[in-house]
């Protein structure tokens, strides 16, 4: 538990991570803590075990009673998201060019769809978040399948082959950036090349910074939007406080439009912001405009559980390669090594009452890996890996 | 405001539309409270002035110390729309048969796509609720345009024209029930026949059953699902908690599978039902197990201010011609007499400074017509009336 007054940012005892208690936690009604049975540890969904923010808590507390429960207007969230990403990332979107949409996945699916016609060709990195994979198929667009490199330093983009893929006839980009699950955060002059490529090609390229926010101390997350290249003006970028705030139920995000894509995100139908969450919404604009010293203090202690699950990999189950992300919760880990087959979550559920996110799920690529999260406390993660261990 | 301990639900002095201050809804972020300028009174969106119940208030309130605010699981939210139904409707669908979406339109659009080919007809009566106009065209399919009948009586089914408008080859009827804008409820003997033509002509009925709680004392609302016919059984039935308890901006609703719909249901992608908001199934299985009290003392209300409406158009404004609903907070004026054209709501705004819903977004039965929410203080019914009669 927190001391309150003089909070020690530095030590993971203090922070956001520190009040985890097992049982409350099985008191919550979210797909995290309601999809297997009690004696089952869940490390799987993209959900944190933190406590809400404050002032996330004040926010939701007033609107409460205020009966404020009506339909979803976007208000100042734009604004709210403009301020943030120019402190946090240099990048001065015009709030004007900013659309409320219900979540990232509804928003990628209502750009895509102003984007493409059925038949054209997605191009994605894999191993992939799962529903890019169901949501291009009921558009009716072919995902191109362009896997990321795996190297001995881990995995990185692979240029070449997005070249031949973009070459290929492809009509829209979906880069996910940093990049779920393995954690990959690009820099500068990859996404220039990125979207050298994209000009040369003509492809419209639309970015998922979901995980932006959780980007670890001492790596720079570039938004794609921000790059001086005319790609990066025809982008439209999708934009949320649910992953670093932990809001997903809440339902509210963003489709940013880069100044060569406002009429396109202005195409976006109203009947879609409306759908949104009010409580999204209100919640969200209380973080982007008063969460950043919650924020911090979350990725301290998440960077302590990265390197953390490090050490106890290397202790218990040192067959598993794992790297550091250098964004997000979610450790992508390679377990071919321990003969478990292509779904090694499937064996940690069975034998060791463990759920990771089984890794076939994020295609091809994904075959004989696991995805972990780590947002919770020091004391779950170890408990994880050693149910992990006992699977062995 | 309320005396609190002993609550009188016959004087509409003391239930949930009492304590409605102006300084305080201006505060609200929705809709309503934020799509005019401040001088103008809003009585167009489909929300209500209320506070939240107290069984909603204390529930969300619990999720927020929780922090439970990660992906939404329908829980147990299905038995509490079972629970509800059978008390209130004699109604008992198998909560097996009951799946989570965000909303009732996102439930309609599943289910709709799962029922129909692009091009195939819709049959639905006008005027309609606007946004299935939207959303039949993005489905690429043909809206049959039924239009109830009106006579000196008021608006009533045409089951005439509809017998004509199913036999034309109709795919799926959209039944709403009762009926947004015109406050109809149907009996069981016009529903039966609705549900012989469907079985006659192979027709499949979805219902709108969202403003069914909101049905007036005195008056019954049989749920369609509940007739002994087959067209009932093969029924895809959409609810919720959203209108009856003011709870639209929290996203959840339930698709409701007549026993031989269950194969139909059940194809609902889990993606659609883990968009809805988590937030909206713990407030809705609040209310469905707790908030009948509330829902008594708020249609008590309700009563009144559909009364002081007749009463206030009688004396202020006699072109309108305006028939009590029997069921919602919705009232159907038709402003024909008054010659303000076909949108009196833009007369009504530009020259009253009161928002009404425009009726000719309701269909081609619209024009003339305009769609007034009653569902606030008498207070502000009598100003909202007063500012309507200063257009003329
Ligand atoms: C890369 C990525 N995109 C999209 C999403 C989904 O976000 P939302 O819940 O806002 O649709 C996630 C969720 O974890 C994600 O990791
Ligand atoms: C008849 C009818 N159907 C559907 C809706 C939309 O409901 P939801 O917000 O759950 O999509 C409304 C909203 O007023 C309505 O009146």
């Amino acid at each position: 538990m927190s001391t309150g007054t003089e909070r020690d940012t530095t030590r993971p005892g203090s922070g956001p991570l520190s009040s985890v208690d097992l049982g409350r936690l099985r008191e919550r009604r979210s797909v995290k803590w309601t999809e297997y049975p009690p004696d089952v540890l869940p490390v799987f969904v993209a959900e944190m075990d933190t406590p809400l923010a404050e002032p996330i808590t004040a926010a939701l507390t007033a609107a409460i009673g205020r009966g404020d429960t009506g339909y979803a207007a976007a208000g100042r969230l734009p604004e709210a998201f403009a301020g943030f990403a120019g402190r946090r990332y240099d990048w001065h979107p015009d709030p004007t060019d900013i659309r409320l949409v219900p979540d990232v996945m509804t928003g990628i699916v209502e750009v895509l769809r102003l984007l493409t016609e059925p038949g054209d060709r997605v191009v994605v990195n894999t191993p992939a978040y799962p529903p890019f994979f169901y949501w291009l198929d009921r558009l009716g667009l072919e995902l191109v399948n362009s896997p990321l490199a795996l190297t001995d330093q881990g995995h990185r983009l692979d240029l070449d082959r997005l070249e031949r893929d973009f070459a290929s006839g492809a009509r829209v980009y979906l880069l996910c950036s940093p990049q779920n699950p393995t954690g990959l955060v690009f820099d500068r002059d990859e996404l220039e090349a990125v979207a050298d490529l994209a000009d040369r090609y003509g492809v419209r390229v639309v970015v998922d910074e979901i995980h932006a926010p959780l980007t670890y101390p001492g790596v720079r997350h570039v938004p794609f939007a921000s790059l001086d290249r005319p790609a990066a003006a025809r982008s439209i970028t999708l934009v949320s406080a649910s992953k670093a705030w932990n809001l997903a139920g809440l339902k509210a995000a963003m489709a940013v439009a880069g100044p060569a894509a406002r009429a396109d995100v202005a195409a976006i139908h109203p009947e879609i912001s409306e759908a949104a969450g009010l409580f999204g919404v209100i919640a969200s604009e209380a973080a982007l405009t008063e969460g950043e010293p919650w924020l911090a203090e979350l990725l301290v202690q998440l960077d302590a559980n990265r390197r953390l699950l490090g050490e106890l990999l290397a202790q218990h189950l040192p067959e598993i390669r794992y790297r550091l992300p250098r964004a997000t919760y979610l450790a992508w880990l390679d377990c071919r090594d321990l003969g478990f087959g292509d779904d090694p979550a499937a064996t940690f559920l069975e034998r060791g009452r463990v759920a990771l996110q089984p890794g076939p799920r994020f295609g091809p690529a994904g075959h004989g890996f696991a995805r972990f999260n780590f947002a919770t406390s020091a004391e779950h993660v170890t408990e994880a890996v050693h149910r992990m261990a006992r699977a062995r």
